[in-house]
């Protein structure tokens, strides 16, 4: 089979090939072999074809495969190619595409561009892309498309079909057909299902289920995403301060909601601020600007770390074994101290914990953490008590334990504390949880030192 | 309005709300209490109700609306709710449940419980369910649902509608239909959107699209909830290996498996195994469990840091001031390297960077590494130079911007190189990195110190 033979071939390959078939005027091969760089992930290697090229394939496959195309993309790379085709052609590809996804080309393309393209199109496309990247791009807003349908209540199921009939290529959806007054205020939801199914003759107002679930213009995207999955519906209305239709935001849009959201989050906890674009396209300079912040926040923190430490140089001069125990403590701590941050704002991520769980949660982790300090501290002992005597392993063994529970509790209680003041807890990155717990374990091993060891 | 007033209140009292409502059997009440709590995923709060209560609800709210709330429920809770109730209760709700999701809570139940519960089924429905849960839980098979409308090539348009009606309830989408020969083999697809707007006499095999994207039921659940995300689509056919359609899964599944993916690789990036079960359903008995396998790991690999420490004791014993540097260099290069290895594996597991781009992602990193490693060099410097002398603060300004580039080199190239390997690369965790690097990063410092300072 054709597709067995092309999948094997590396993504440059199938470039190659590509770039042939665009030679050869070839548009069904063209058409295969482009879905085929899509399929591998592999959509940044349409870079390397030159403008001519470009504009070549664009003509081979026709406005309407080139636009599935680029909503498919991510939306720089579509703008990246948009931005390669004569300012006609670019619009009307535009105008093929769903509004929501349109707008959200359109603002990745270079402004004076963009500009050309949205004058070039349909005025009435144009508008709705206008109004569109007027909302802030994270909220329903910004993720909602304007095109659904909307009917008046009095119609007929019958007429509702053969008014569907009209339509259908616009919408977005016909799945769900909105019910709204002459002033666009929403007064129901019919599904297509229902509708296809009902008696010619019911009305529509007696079918529809009256006030849906619906959303604000200005709610929060993970709320409606997550508001879509859990309900499972194929989509929602999305409606202005007024009650009136302005949009509905489709099931096919809620993942990638989702997954920009837990990138966010990933990217935070990992210490640096998330990024705005696809990490192939972000630059160095760009990659620098979101982590040398925190880097540099850290630093501060071990700074005090640094003091601290010095504070116990008299210590070390007595014994100096204590300092080659630093790392493996801290480390220690720091890694238990991961584990539970990561844990705990994930679950508050998905709803699974919220700050009224606090001591659930607390208890939970110490019992947790009392268990992993045992063990740990009991290994520890016996490192420490091999080489450098018994009372120098009790040292670190009960360090290890104290610092154990000390991490969990603050990797625990922060998050939780954060979200309670309305900051994300995602800002509670693991490297901050190991820094805090640096300093502090230092005082921590040093106390437990002069008590033990009695230096100091 | 009711809402209103019931949004301000909390989970807890919602549940006492609920309670009395359960008391004078106040039905619709009762409904709107319990939708809320899972509104405000508050869902594990039904654990409060004790097993009467439990009953009394369930009586109250209706099988159907019963098992619209539990496939809505996490189906640990579901199950929870499940084992309260009378069997043949329990079974009656079960058959309302989509057979995808009916599976998902079956297997959660309590094993002698459930052999019940499916015995006393419809055995249709309960042969679907024992179906379903032969497939792993994590493949197309594992999320697919048997509940979708399939049929023959020759059928007319009209006919095909009138015949939609009569499955419209059993199945759970009739968006899409289903062109099968005789023999279950997959053949095409048909949308109920073009099937209503077509020609009356139509046959569905010349209105349908042929060999649409399938796929097989053992293929991972995270490539088909990506193939449906990135194609758009309402529902993808699950096919064997003989092409035989065996299931659909539908794109309200989607939603979950990515989130589910993403929850695990939160864990595996923070240094745990991932929990099979939710946050607060997870036991600390478990919680240790999938946290203890990689504290020992990286404890091992912590004492490889003991042991390099240990060689340069004699230069410490030299320039005891070294010692207090340690934590701080170290931490800025475990920082750096959890930086990059969360960046580099949130984007491998999006798609946004593979294997093939190694010398594109190294060239990046290295470059922003260089940056880093300036600016908190040069602040280094001036630390170290300010307290112990220009020499000083020479080396561990250095140091730090050599371990910087260093941990940057190691988070980008070993998930790439574990991919490559086909090893999951969320198992370099940051912590796994840091310690890495807390190894490496001594060895690097004793060098420059012997090199700059003299010593050793």
């Amino acid at each position: 089979m054709e597709g067995a033979t092309l999948s094997t071939a590396s993504p440059e390959a199938i470039l190659d090939r590509l770039r042939s078939a665009i030679d050869q005027q070839d548009g069904e091969l063209a058409r295969a072999l482009a879905r085929q760089l899509l399929d591998e992930d592999a959509a940044e290697l349409f870079e390397g074809l030159d403008r001519t090229e470009i504009r070549a394939l664009a003509a081979l496959l026709g406005d309407e495969t080139l636009a599935d195309l680029l909503s498919q993309l991510d939306e720089h790379d579509a703008a990246d190619i948009l931005e390669q085709l004569p300012v006609e052609h670019a619009a009307d590809v535009l105008e093929e595409i769903d509004p929501d996804d349109a707008a959200d080309i359109i603002v990745q393309v270079d402004p004076d561009f963009s500009e050309d393209i949205l004058v070039a199109m349909e005025p009435s496309d144009a508008a709705e892309i206008r109004e569109l990247m007027a909302y802030r791009p994270d909220t329903a807003g910004g993720i909602m498309t304007p095109e659904f349908v909307a009917m008046e209540p009095g119609l007929r199921a019958d007429r509702a079909i053969a008014a569907l009939r009209k339509v259908a290529e616009e919408a977005e959806t016909i799945y769900y057909v909105y019910i709204t007054d002459p002033e666009e205020h929403l007064l129901g939801v019919l599904s297509l299902h229902r509708l296809v199914l009902s008696r010619p003759d019911a009305l529509v107002e007696q079918l529809m289920f009256p006030d849906p679930v619906r959303v604000n213009v200005n709610d929060d995207q993970e709320y409606v995403a997550r508001l879509l999955t859990e309900r499972n519906f194929l989509a929602i209305p999305v409606v202005d301060d007024e009650n009136r239709l302005m949009g509905i935001v489709t099931a096919d849009d809620v993942a990638d909601v989702l997954e920009d959201e837990a990138t966010e989050d990933i990217e935070r906890l990992g210490g640096s601020a998330p990024l705005s674009e696809p990490y192939l396209r972000a630059s160095p300079a760009l990659l620098f600007r979101k982590r040398i912040v925190w880097l540099l926040v850290l630093f501060m923190a071990q700074f005090v770390t640094l003091e601290v430490y010095d504070h116990y140089k008299g210590v070390l001069k007595e014994q100096l074994v204590l300092a080659m125990f630093v790392p493996i403590l801290i480390g220690t701590g720091g890694n238990v101290g991961s584990q539970t941050v990561t844990t705990i704002i994930r679950a508050m991520a998905v709803g699974e914990a919220a700050p009224r769980h606090f001591v659930r949660i607390l208890g939970k982790e110490i019992a947790t953490a009392l268990g992993l300090g045992v063990v740990m501290g009991t290994l520890m002992f016996a490192r420490g008590a091999i080489t450098d005597g018994r009372e120098f392993g009790l040292t670190v063994g009960l360090t290890v334990g104290v610092l154990i529970i000390w991490a969990a509790t603050v990797g625990a209680m922060l998050p939780l504390i954060l979200s309670k003041l309305r900051v994300d807890p995602a800002v509670v990155s693991a490297p901050f949880i190991s820094s805090l717990v640096d300093a502090t374990g230092l005082v921590i091993y040093f106390t437990v030192a002069g008590l033990i060891l009695h230096v100091g």
